[in-house]
């Protein structure tokens, strides 16, 4: 009994790692997350699948390790997606993905109906297509009787729990990603459900990450390699749980969790429901640590914006035309002066987020011209990204009113050095990378710690994990050169391109 | 005797072609330009490796006919590009090539000092670095030994006769292309070399096109296989020989000639110098019909836009990938409805032209979302070089006064049948297939038949080679749906991304 299990259902990939108490990563799995995009640009995940997929997973962490040494196991996931389960607990529809734009029409309602501060006010985030509760609308609209047949609605990481073994609950900070979460009240808003329209029943009792809620069936067991018995711990919202691992439990410093979308994390005491802060695109939850919060700033498509360029000029395969490494798509990409391509990339690829928060905003490519290449195009995707993440840094600077002097980064984007020299150079900021890579599933590791009372609370549990493996110091002449790019090119140009995205928006339905 | 020979100068190939006196193709050969591109994007054309590729072509040409049989050489070459030649006829410097910009202060200079709309006034052209006269003075600023040495300018089509053996003339629709011709006074503008500080001795005597100006030396002879003594004849401008094979010689209609730049052409039998001409980019000229003129719009980025993209996302070769057939291009970009990617391609890769002339705008990819790839991509390009074609056809009407109904195409852009439809459908006009394909040549041809008598003027040549080989026509009811894009988005679009430009230009130098 010394080793922790944590699982990262993520949208591009599912996670495991089984670690020590001290953080050490004893074996490390991951598995793609089996998406189906049907032809209008819906995205889904078959629940079953995906479980699947889970049980794979853990199998395998299993055979590597001895399972009689797991003392718990919990489960990060991505926010806002969820399951509709009948009376025998059993799926009624797929995993809607959280970019998944089919409830749109719910979400401009509220807006119209209600407007955003409304919703922000009660919930710490404003309406979109995202949350569960819009989801659960279209739902209502489109397959009524789903919503008569369902019992309970699960988000991803507590459906994976409850099949472990767990009860059927939410833990808060993936019910704070519903937007039908009250902060103030610490409850679900009777007042958004029945607004809404969705009956108050479905949604399982509320518990605190890092609670012990079952432990692993004999079904469970047998698909999973783990004992039966094995304490089922409450886990949580991905990017939350490696703010947990990362050990941001203050306002001092923040995480940058950069996988397919980026999210830059601060901890609050207190849940701040000031219109600035919705009005900025930034969101308000809470943390996977007992009463704590967190202010949140994102981008939906960061590494996504590397991988769609990538996908885009490898073009469709029918002409058996090999693909492009990443590694050549960014060495090309290093030789450039700061902002001197001409090019400026604007990466809303999938609406933007803070501090300008627009789902119908739309990326650009400007600035053409006939001697511009693919390295050009990729310089101008990490630089235009990077001014998104100064832009949203920025913005919870100012809800905060201090300066953060450093962001410690995870995920996919914590391991290119010159993505992350340029994030420096651009935001001014030291990147500090920590030892473990994937803190989400650390971080799940950690709840499951915090469950099985090995660490006496998060706190501890941060502190006896997190290490740093290397900080990145900005340039001081390319810090200069991109701040002046920034407000003299970048920030000017988003007016002035809402304009256009208006336009293009007017005369197109998406 | 009965055959005759037009060679056409072009920026990606040189062709040759021989005829008969019906316009018939007995043998056609082309080959690369060779242009050396510098590091900075200027780009050159070494004048003797040019006169070697003409050689190898009419050596070509007269293995597969008799020499005995050829009336005469005239030649067509891109306009706006030329050859200062010492006192025993050697190039002192490389063919600068039109759209290489290095003597854009030149032209700035001239913005300033005198304005746009003096110059036209005087040339039928608004100052650019493109023209003659700005490229003398940026040979004379940079290289002043060569304009010391310098005793004779020529344009290529006339260097390239001169070699033949011709004399040392500038034919006048080249001339027009110089920004030293006064088309009021019909002889240079002494005011604008004098202006300019260019020594009026270096711009040889001016001709009309198809006059005979020498005969095939022997040199020639044995270097192209041509026979001593064939008669040379003055060419001209690749566009406006264009015009004459497609018997462009009314307003009634106009040619679109579309290859890696696109114009429209439509003859006036006087030359008009209102300012609102030169204000919508469009410029006026000399026929190569004796005593006619022209009035022509163009975009320098025309087929250079689809090239420019089949090489962008084909990438640099080195990891061995094959290149992209324009077919698969092409073919992927044709299942859309109008108008319905998404996207909008503004096509100033090479800055606009008419009805917006501005050399500093740039080519923008506007409306990305994460579903779109290339097709989307291609089709977009396709749709906003046709929009633009639309705006200098709306632009030249307004000029005329009446309606265009019906445009002949010739050029690259004449053998894509999906972007022809796309052409008609976005413009309303009905779009004229010639028979022969190369028009340039073709008009090269019949100057020589002028110039030998075979014809009795340019208008008999014209009417004796001109046939249609097919008609395509407008779909009403998506030139309704393009007409309102264009309309609702593509010309707003246009004033907001000045702006746009203006930003991304004031942070970059070029």
């Amino acid at each position: 009994m010394s080793l922790l299990i944590g699982i990262d259902v993520g949208t591009t990939h599912c996670k495991g790692g089984v670690y020590d108490y001290q953080g050490k990563e004893c074996a490390f799995l991951k598995t793609d997350t089996q998406i189906r995009w049907d032809c209008a640009g819906g995205a889904v995940i078959d629940a079953n699948t995906l479980w699947e997929s889970v049980c794979f997973l853990v199998k395998g962490l299993t055979d590597k390790v001895n399972p009689k040494d797991i003392d718990a196991i919990s489960v990060a996931s991505m926010a806002e997606a969820g399951v509709p389960l009948d009376r025998h607990g059993q799926p009624l529809y797929p995993i809607i993905c959280w970019f998944d734009k089919r409830s749109q029409p719910q979400s401009d309602w509220w807006v119209k109906n209600f407007g955003p501060r409304f919703v922000f006010e009660i919930t710490g985030v404003v309406p979109s297509y995202k949350y569960t509760l819009t989801k659960l609308m279209w739902l209502k609209a489109e397959h009524p009787q789903i919503i008569t047949k369902c019992c309970t609605w699960l988000c991803v990481a507590d459906y994976i729990c409850y099949l472990l073994g767990g009860k059927k609950v939410m833990n808060k900070s993936l019910a704070c990603r519903t937007m039908a979460f009250d902060l103030t009240k610490d409850a679900y808003s009777r007042e958004m459900l029945e607004v809404a329209g969705v009956p108050h029943q479905i949604m399982p009792p509320i518990v605190e990450s890092g609670q012990v809620i079952g432990s692993v069936s004999a079904l469970a067991a047998r698909e999973t390699g783990l004992l039966q018995g094995t304490p089922v711990v409450t886990g949580g919202h991905d990017h939350v749980c490696g703010a947990l691992a990362t050990g941001i439990l203050t306002d001092e410093y923040a995480l940058d969790s950069s996988g397919t979308a980026e999210a830059v994390i601060v901890a609050l005491n207190s849940p701040r429901l000031d219109w600035e802060i919705g009005e900025k695109g930034l969101t308000v939850g809470h943390h996977v640590m007992k009463d704590m919060y967190y202010l949140m700033g994102g981008m939906s498509a960061s590494g996504a914006s590397v991988e769609w360029f990538k996908s885009f000029v490898e073009g469709k395969k029918k002409e058996n035309r090999p693909g492009i490494s990443y590694n050549t798509l960014m060495s090309e990409a290093a030789n450039f002066d700061p902002f001197s391509t001409g090019l400026v990339f604007v990466p809303y690829l999938r609406g933007s987020g803070a501090p300008w928060p627009d789902p119908s905003r739309k990326g650009a490519i400007l600035g053409l011209r006939d001697y511009h290449g693919q390295a050009h195009v990729t310089r101008a995707i990490l630089e235009g990204v990077s001014f998104q993440l100064r832009a949203a840094v920025l913005a919870i600077q100012e809800v905060l009113g201090h300066q953060l002097d450093h962001l410690r980064v995870t995920g996919g984007g914590a391991k290119n050095k010159m993505w992350l020299q340029l994030k420096a150079d651009i935001t001014g900021k030291h990147f500090e990378v920590p030892q473990v890579e994937e803190a989400s599933t650390l971080g799940a590791a950690l709840l499951a710690g915090v469950g099985a009372g090995v660490y006496e609370n998060g706190k501890q549990a941060a502190h006896s994990v997190y290490r740093v493996k290397e900080t990145v110091f900005p340039d001081k002449e390319k810090h200069r050169i991109y701040v002046k790019a920034f407000e003299d090119v970048y920030v000017p140009l988003q007016k002035i391109l809402g304009e256009v995205d208006r336009l293009i928006t007017s005369s197109h339905l998406e």
